[in-house]
């Protein structure tokens, strides 16, 4: 019998236990062949037995392992310490993480992979086994339908005070299943409100949000092999995700009366953000470093990561970066210029900026959005002396936590902006769509006036358990408090006068109306913040269409279910169509945090945007069959080319032409906006319960 | 049948677990009334039955619990949250402390103490309650030979990188505890030989030096009830066990090219010394802060810790400090001048520079010393809008480890020879013992030369497993490693020409030679980098003297195992006084750093010098029965006067007489002086196994 591939993400589950222990709600037993197990249980056949004794008839899934086919030579991979941290934003880290992906993903067969998987398991650093496994499951044709534990269900400790594991060992330990409670996340543990950045907190510390971001770093692999890289309009992905993101936090900045981020555009000044994670690695038995406030970036010099480079190597990046906009071309190694067009010059920027193997040419414009983050991360201790590890400014499964991030991307994506507002703006022409006309939007929410959104907070109970290494088995539960929103729908009326069955896209923006100083936005302003909120296509009959699209069917988010599955429980037949959506749709922005948070009250008043334009224009033909569509936004579609021929954030991506300075001016009649206004309740309206 | 005092120490033991949870070497199990248990835990006898049922056979010890006395009102010390971390060094915290301690001290039983201690235990703060319980046992004569844990032994996570205590996790869960193996602590786990500061880790980061220091301040709080408080002599032993703390700093750093420590003597200026302990409160599931280089100090304004001054406010105590100092007096609270004599004066200045609450005007001249440590500690936020809590510096049992505790002493060592230096110089009259000569001195180590010390390094395993809560039993070791001397003799000829016997003091110090620079050093400086390594009382026949002393028996250090006792193996028969001396002898400096490191070679030149004084002159006529006279130099004698009428540190706490520049010019015939080099061997030299 061949290996089961579904076993495979057992391999993810309770990272620092040894590989014998039993995994995954079953209590599954890999029996794990001598020659596989590490020096210090190899030749010890007792210490499986007691395992297998402990559980009894708890454990009845026994999962046979081979060892019939020679291990490949993973010294590579093996340099990183198994209690070392581990992140994506190193080349080192980089490096080995695509050694050992390549060898995952070169296995013959499934049975092949499981065995080598079995052996590298407790002999790897458990963050880069975990990342490279991922990444393979994800990749590989064979396993493709293998549902992974999301990253909060194995490592905890990169989402949560440390408090609550601590709190959660105890609870586990000495209360039975049956009578366990659940640990609460405080709202504020990692800042005070003396603290103006900690209004944020439940945007930079949402586990919905910081498992977005992770998901799609591992969807989009900067580095690997190729076939896993090479993705369509990665670069421009890239871009667009992180605008998008800037774009919300702003908004939400404006929600908590704060003005937008500043730019980190200046490497020498001090930075007066500071950030206190409060939080543990579990791998490496360490705290998160800190960062103290009015530190400065320094020359980066550690041996222990590869990494030598200075701050005027990032500001030569930079002036290369922007001369390269400037002049709308970069220059490939051989010194050929290629043209920084409108179709594919922000997706050869995205590569260049980030920097991915992609770039045209990474020795000459570096890798400075990588770089930046590690100097961040690494401010406290640039040269290694205090042998202290990364922030989490430097590893993309936790930095968005830093009020940091966000002046650093602002400043990304400032340097983005250089190409795109050097595009020509689109034409009236260009934005119309002859004979169709949006009449009317409105928004109804669920509870609350129309033309409202209506937001709230709500507490949710997330099991701990698969992560919590070397404490008794069964569910513990933490419940977190995030931002929700009601449920709502927008009903649309366009008019359709071609006489004709027509298509559309529909695309839905929104943005706050006014700045910091309360005063109505100019557009090329507005344009950064509008946050879109769906796209979708819709068949236009000829006359009056009345179109009804709910927000939970929104093209940018995934539902709440799937940001938090349970991979165990109401889960669709094995081998269904619906089986394999619900496991593939897991990246996208969370539900919860579609609609930034706003103000009570009157709420803060904000621009509807809704355009219809001209799906033959938009369409990209290809097979979809199959194709989990439901995020396709900010995620694509896996294996398919990005369903949308329009440049990302079209048409707020570019400058709005000559003589348009207010949003009002900009609308073509296959357009409209709306005034709306987001209303916050400061209170919990909802639980939703772990069992 | 009444409680036995000796189950009181076991309420300390793996202080996270609930007190129904088996304790000590013999699980024993408190049998908890239901009132007494917390609201989590009450009504449900099961979670009590279930632990038994776990143990069966393993444990036979069950220790009654009486509900029969009114519990006392505990709210004041219940105000420090469970999972706060707790330091002697913050008044508001001495404030829940004392309480504790006096409601501690009043019971009336040994029954009574055991009942409101386990009613106590799982509803205060961890840290609080076993500091409180400990000194209440210490000061309790009815729990007077009760022997307490080590701090080391029930909080390690104070002691050492908090990856040993994720790895001893591992090692107690997976492997049965005949293959247990001891987990090595890295000598260089907190920073790397990029960091000068980090040469001195074995000094800072030494187990026994920090037990030392914890020790001292658990036997000689600065608050709490007058009775514990008021100790002969106890403002001058906080100076002297200080003064000699930097002397042998200094020693260390000349050991490793490195010059004598800056005092901290303008609080404006950056600090560029970092540390990053690298370690973590189980208590608190937090990380200890670090501090990052060039960090300055703020004005505190923290509620959660009642904390409140300015910068200016301990310039102001500093200012009227030393004012004091110069005008030969200090000041009541009522106006009246209190002399700074030769006798009682440093004595004054101890108590109010620390501050205790036996400070002449705690008032008006402040909490110098320790607000300077508190404001350090806080350095990284201090206005808790972080929501951080202090770093190491700022609690006294892990303060030593810091760069900057000695900068901070330094200058606190420096404002006490303020009066020191205007003292008048010991006359050779003073000095002399007429009709006493001392002829020679030689040093014979068991190993080496004549007149060398031999240090080395040495391992050391030790038991981690009463302080690692929610992990199966069994010893897990911990195998760090120390300096550590040979053994070596001092023989001392004496000549007594009175033509009576005679009883003399001998005083041996050792000094290095040399200043940073390789000059020799004036006696002036000299004076302040002598370390006392031994005082005694000897009898002196008439006619010559062979006195022969073994480095073991100074009373200035404590046994290597008692600094690592083991309270369960190797100990007397109860009830005997040498059963008593075992318990109560835990303070004094660690025998295994008696000696300084030295340099390899030739060695580190230094002068040790010995004196004997008239014992008339110094003696104190007291009962000392039953008295453990192990290391009283540091810490005094238990309930009695400090055994030495002389000044501490006498004859070097003051300037030489005039024209004196010279060790050798200082010398009266009662004295010698003899060249000898500290030789260091840089390779572990011996394991000392755990079992």
């Amino acid at each position: 019998m061949s290996a089961n591939k579904r076993n495979l993400a057992l391999l993810l589950d309770r990272p620092l236990e040894p590989v014998f222990y039993e995994k995954g709600k079953n209590n599954a037993l890999f029996e794990v062949p001598n020659q596989l197990l590490t020096d210090r249980y190899k030749n010890n056949a007792d210490i499986q037995v007691r395992v297998q004794d402990r559980l009894g008839e708890e454990s009845t899934v026994r999962v046979p392992v081979r060892a019939n086919i020679a291990i490949p030579n993973l010294s590579v991979p093996m340099q990183l310490d198994r209690k070392a941290p581990f992140s994506l934003l190193i080349p080192y880290h980089r490096k080995l993480a695509t050694h050992l992906i390549s060898v995952f993903i070169g296995l013959r067969s499934v049975d092949d992979l499981q065995t080598v998987a079995v052996y590298a398991r407790d002999r790897l650093n458990p963050l880069l086994f975990n990342y490279a496994l991922s990444v393979a499951l994800l990749h590989r044709p064979d396993t493709k339908n293998v549902d992974m534990p999301l990253l909060f269900e194995v490592f905890p400790d990169k989402f949560i005070d440390s408090k609550v594991i601590g709190r959660a060992r105890e609870e586990a330990t000495v209360v039975t299943e049956d009578l366990r409670q659940p640990i609460t996340i405080p709202k504020d543990y990692t800042a005070s409100d003396l603290e103006p950045e900690h209004r944020l907190w439940y945007f930079r510390e949402d586990i919905g949000l910081n498992i977005h971001h992770w998901h799609w770093h591992l969807v989009f692999p900067s580095d690997g092999p190729d076939q896993i890289v090479r993705k369509d309009r990665r670069g421009e992905l890239f871009y667009y995700m992180h605008q998008q993101i800037q774009a919300r936090y702003n908004f939400e900045r404006f929600s908590n009366d704060l003005p937008r981020v500043q730019r980190l555009n200046n490497f020498r000044d001090p930075i007066p953000e500071a950030y206190f994670p409060k939080m543990d690695s579990l791998v490496s038995s360490r705290a998160w470093p800190s960062r103290s406030p009015n530190m400065k970036m320094s020359d980066l010099n550690r041996d222990l990561e590869q990494l030598r480079f200075d701050i005027a190597d990032l500001e030569r990046w930079d002036a290369r970066f922007v001369q390269a906009c400037h002049q709308g071309f970069v220059q490939d190694p051989r010194g050929n210029q290629i043209q920084l067009d409108e179709a594919t010059g922000i997706d050869i920027l995205g590569n260049l900026l980030e920097s991915s193997t992609l770039s045209v040419n990474r020795d000459f414009y570096g890798d400075l959005h990588n770089m930046l983050h590690v100097a961040l991360g690494l401010i406290h201790d640039p040269d290694s002396r205090h042998l202290e590890t990364f922030a989490t400014i430097g590893d993309p499964a936790v930095d968005l936590r830093d009020p940091v991030f966000y002046r650093l991307h602002a400043y990304v994506d400032d340097l983005f902006q250089e190409h795109k507002q050097r595009l020509t703006p689109y034409t009236t022409q260009q934005l119309n769509f002859q004979g169709i006309q949006l009449n009317s939007v409105q928004v109804q929410p669920n509870r609350g006036a129309a033309n409202t959104f209506q937001t709230f907070w709500q507490q949710t109970d997330i099991d701990l358990s698969r992560g919590l290494d070397f404490v008794p088995r069964g569910n513990v539960f933490a419940r977190f408090t995030h931002l929700q929103n009601a449920d709502f729908t927008y009903n649309i009326n366009i008019n359709n006068s071609t006489g004709a069955p027509a298509m559309g896209t529909v695309r839905i923006f929104l943005a706050p109306q006014n700045d910091e100083r309360g005063t109505r936005m100019f557009l090329r302003d507005q344009r950064l913040l509008m946050c879109e909120l769906d796209k979708f296509t819709v068949a236009l009959q000829p006359g009056d269409n009345a179109i009804r699209r709910t927000s939970t069917e929104s093209s940018v988010t995934v539902a709440f279910e799937r940001t938090f599955r349970d991979l165990d429980t109401n889960r669709p037949a094995a081998g269904t169509q619906e089986e394999q959506d619900f496991i593939f749709c897991g990246c996208g922005w969370p539900q919860h945090m579609l609609i930034p948070k706003g103000k009570s009250g009157v709420g803060l008043p904000c621009d509807l945007f809704v355009m219809v334009s001209n799906y033959q224009d938009d369409r990209v033909d290809q097979d979809l069959v199959g194709i989990c569509n439901e995020a396709p936004v900010f995620c694509g579609l896996r294996d398919r080319l990005y369903p949308d021929r329009k440049a990302m954030g079209y048409p707020f991506d570019r400058l709005p032409r000559q003589g348009v300075d207010q949003l009002s001016q900009f609308l073509t009649p296959n357009m409209t906006s709306v005034p709306v206004s987001i209303i916050h309740t400061d209170s919990v309206q909802a639980i939703r319960k772990g069992r």
